[in-house]
């Protein structure tokens, strides 16, 4: 995503490192390098940097850079603004972190279980990620650092400072930077995905006129809460309207039409969506809205025509498309 | 919920003492007396002491209890065995309180915002709550605290240690101990309360052949995520087993029936949900399964039936009662 950073080293433990490699090819990853980790975290991020320096520990040695990041898989979410902040103020300062207020107060125990003391909460901040170091800096601390270091230290900047006399710079970041730790933060991930992906629609409708009806009344009543693009006409796959609308990640789109069961739009409009890759990252969801128009009191739809709909969507679901019917009655 | 606690002070901020006074009512809350807090934490905390020792305080003067809780409101999970310890360590070192290890490490910056030093995660500890203390304690301690301490302190087993030269017992607490601070500890709380109230269903049919029939297959398909609980008899007010089961804390209900539209059974389950206060607290999910067991080859349902569960739907849902109605056609 962050075009300026120009290769990506990946430590994973020596288990996954299949799996690492699987994710990386499926989701077509570049500048990607998989390094098997340590023991320890900072036996992991010190088997990272050689990469760059060590030429018997990597079967191509990559150009040395002038800053390196040091990230945490368990942060996931990041705003490319805290990154270039911390990147520059490393090429400044040497080392630099970004930080977060302490949320509960930190209190040190005797040896007795009992309480000590309590630090005062506004004098101290959590040390958070990303951190960012020019590379002769943190490469020489970590090349001079002790064994009880590697095997119990926390905190690269901490060796900065021991081993090499940079204070880093500390950056203040923003909540997202949290460590997805327990449980609850799982909860808390897949909500602030979700929201992301639910951020636009897109409204598709033929040019028929209750159709396009339809099509003008959804958007106008949806539009106080989300972004709705709208594209009131047929699809073709040479659209290239909605072309733009799938590659600018929208993840949600609703087909009005007045044919019970028009299995070959939602089909076109599938395709275009599996050539775009958006779907191998995130669901995309597909509500195909049949509109009957007939004068008839009651609901009638064919057996066929339901097993057909969920047919379709079974096929499509194996692409992380997921299609839904709807059949509403207009009177 | 934990009988031993005798009386809960509730501090509440000037402008919300109307909002909490109605809660409290609503959902029948006993034992509670709500006090104005302060402008700060510390004095939040002394306000609700107070009750129990100034005359002039309160309208009516509590009975001193020997031990007091100290909670946030912001912490809204927690067992009662963290409580009891708690309570039991605070008896014996006349303060205690409850600890988790820390997540990220805590650094302390000097006044250029560059890194100062930072602390060995392993020697520290975050502060949680709940804390107790033997009631003369935390009181005299309050009493004798500087406004510097009201003004900007955070940590009560801190005031303590100051103050009474008490050193609290640590004791270590339950990841769920945690602050619902940001946006996504909402997500989080959320998820967590939705995952405790879907632990149980209960399925309800009648007796006849088809319908006994699915309310036996449900169950098998269902018990290997979530405890599921059989009725399969007509609906009676005094059905102790289904009010049993209701008492119980059981959120969600299958009604299965082969009548196209029976909303006077799911009325009387209804009845009884409400009377049980159930809804009072969390939306209870009722899904009524109407099986069409005739043997024409298309849905058909009228309108009229369709409006009536949606009218039905409309009412039990101002009693936070969740009414689904599904049509299943059984060949």
């Amino acid at each position: 995503r962050i075009s300026w950073i120009s290769d990506i080293i990946v430590v994973v433990s020596p288990e996954n490192i299949e799996t690492m490699k699987t994710i990386i090819e499926k989701y077509g990853h570049k500048r990607v390098t998989v390094v098997e980790g340590g023991i320890t975290r900072h036996r992991s991020i010190f088997n990272g940097l050689k990469v760059f320096a060590e030429n018997d520990f990597s079967s191509h040695l990559l150009q040395k850079p002038e800053v390196v990041i040091i990230h945490d898989a368990v942060r996931p979410f990041f705003e490319e603004d805290i990154v270039s902040k911390v990147v520059m103020a490393a090429k400044e300062h040497g080392a630099a972190g970004a930080i977060r207020p302490l949320v509960s107060t930190v209190i040190a125990s005797a040896a007795d279980g009992c309480l000590d003391h309590s630090l005062e909460r506004a004098k101290y901040r959590a040390s958070e990620m990303p951190q960012a170091f020019l590379f002769d800096i943190i490469y020489e601390a970590y090349q001079q650092c002790t064994d009880y270091d590697l095997d119990y230290g926390t905190e690269c900047l901490h060796l900065a400072l021991k081993y090499c006399k940079t204070n880093a710079k500390l950056v203040e970041g923003t909540a997202d930077l949290w460590k997805v730790t327990y449980k609850r933060d799982l909860y808390a991930a897949e909500s602030i995905i979700k929201e992301n992906l639910s951020q636009e629609v897109c409204v598709i409708t033929n040019g028929k006129e209750t159709v396009a009806q339809v099509g003008f009344l959804l958007p106008e009543s949806l539009k106080g809460q989300i972004k709705v693009e709208v594209i009131s006409k047929s699809l073709s796959k040479d659209d290239s309207c909605l072309q733009n609308i799938i590659s600018g990640q929208c993840y949600n789109f609703v087909c009005v039409n007045d044919k019970r069961c028009a299995i070959q739009e939602t089909q076109e409009l599938v395709d275009m969506l599996e050539k775009s890759n958006i779907p191998l990252l995130c669901p995309v969801v597909l509500i195909s809205v049949h509109l009957d128009t007939s004068e008839s009191n009651s609901f009638s739809i064919g057996m066929e025509d339901l097993t057909m709909i969920k047919k379709f969507a079974r096929e499509t679901k194996k692409k992380n498309i997921l299609v839904y019917g709807l059949l509403i009655q207009l009177k």
